[in-house]
């Protein structure tokens, strides 16, 4: 734990406070506890007196979150909240370290080495210099050193994607290339969580090569499904009413 | 403000205790503040003397995560936080309202109407009984009350994409169902994100047949995007050293 100077309140809450700053009411935070989605309290002091830390108050708000705007049902959170609260393992860590790398370069778009430079990129106009500039800076595109870099099939996919999203009628002025950190803040947490529930998944029966195949071909046939999640998850989004926030949970 | 009782500590922090609880270094959060990344101490008592609330807390960790986690340039994190911070509009929820569910009627899959019955799927094997209750809950399927429920080619469409997973080798032993939570909170925040921010995009020029034809192409053709994107964040997250956490930052 670092040091916390002086004049820095700790944070503790009494169950009422941590339904107010939640807006949980406190029936549904004790039968969450029941149902074992929430610890027990952070500290108890008596027999009727508890304090919950931030860290639970937190919690209770991600609870809050996955029941009432992913409407998932309890089952289904416990396992959300397994997956999220196991730190990674040594062994984890380890066989990421070693597999990683051969899968990503397993993983490259396009069957023959190619290398494009900038200016071919410019040249072909598949996008502005100022455009290219920030999906380099957003590590998207290009491989190597700025004086040196290159480009190959997968940035030409990622260009391709983009012009097709602008010949759908979404031009940069009603999509900047800037929302794309939307997509990367979401996508990149769902990798995160993605790669190290494979990996927890895959640590035993089977042997480096047969991980790294399954992986890649997993990687590849979950588009299907990843599109049509999004595509459902919109239509839910779409349907559900925007200015509505507080739905009561029966206990 | 929800009335905290007595016991609850009101949170707030010294730009020390703030760094020590965020993991980022005064410095950084001094030029993040330059930068307008952080907006100005929640309270000024003196020339030298400023505290941080809980909600500043948890918005030092949210730029810390996009720059350490997400490698998010300041320009766009700037956006992101833009984006995430302002709250729907009454003339947006409006327009959501209207169009949403046109929208999603447009979304849905096939050309026909089509009823299938729980029955008929689960003499079509694509599904066991317990999946079919769990893909219910989850409200990825079905239609209607749970006794008249039926399903159409929508579903279908679901379920084909699970079982093309299964057939790349990821079975329900390393694949439960009960993942999917992930899916859905991560791709259900984004589903939110992605509707807020079209809808904020087409607010003028458009007509409301222009926007919702706009959107339908838009979700489609952005797909390959979103397929795109996801893989190539997983090669990042693949590639990144899974057991370093702390970069500085040099501000």
């Amino acid at each position: 734990m670092l040091n916390d100077p002086p004049g820095d309140a700790p944070s503790r809450h009494r169950i009422g406070g941590l339904a107010a700053q939640s807006g949980v009411p406190i029936p549904t935070i004790k039968y969450w506890i029941r149902e074992g989605l929430l610890p027990p309290p952070s500290t108890k002091t008596g027999r009727t007196m508890a304090y919950y830390d931030d860290a639970y108050l937190e919690r209770v708000r991600l609870v809050r979150a996955l029941r009432e705007q992913h409407f998932l049902p309890v089952r289904v959170i416990r396992e959300v909240l397994a997956d999220r609260a196991e730190p990674i393992t040594l062994d984890e860590a380890a066989a990421i370290a070693r597999l990683g790398p051969r899968l990503a370069e397993k993983m490259r778009l396009g069957p023959a080495p190619m290398s494009l430079t900038r200016a071919d990129l410019l040249a072909r106009a598949l996008v502005t210099d100022a455009d290219l500039t920030l999906l380099e800076e957003l590590g998207l595109i290009g491989t190597g050193a700025p004086a040196t870099r290159c480009y190959d099939a997968e940035d030409l996919g990622l260009l391709d994607a983009l012009g097709r999203l602008e010949q759908s009628g979404l031009g940069r002025d009603r999509f900047p290339l800037t929302s794309l950190g939307l997509y990367i803040e979401l996508l990149g947490e769902l990798a995160h969580r993605e790669v190290h529930m494979f990996t927890r998944r895959t640590m035993t029966g089977l042997s480096d090569d047969a991980r790294l195949a399954l992986a890649a071909e997993a990687v590849r046939h979950s588009e299907p499904l990843v599109c049509a999640l999004r595509r459902l998850l919109i239509r839910r989004a779409l349907a559900s009413d925007p200015s509505a926030t507080n739905h009561e949970e029966s206990p």
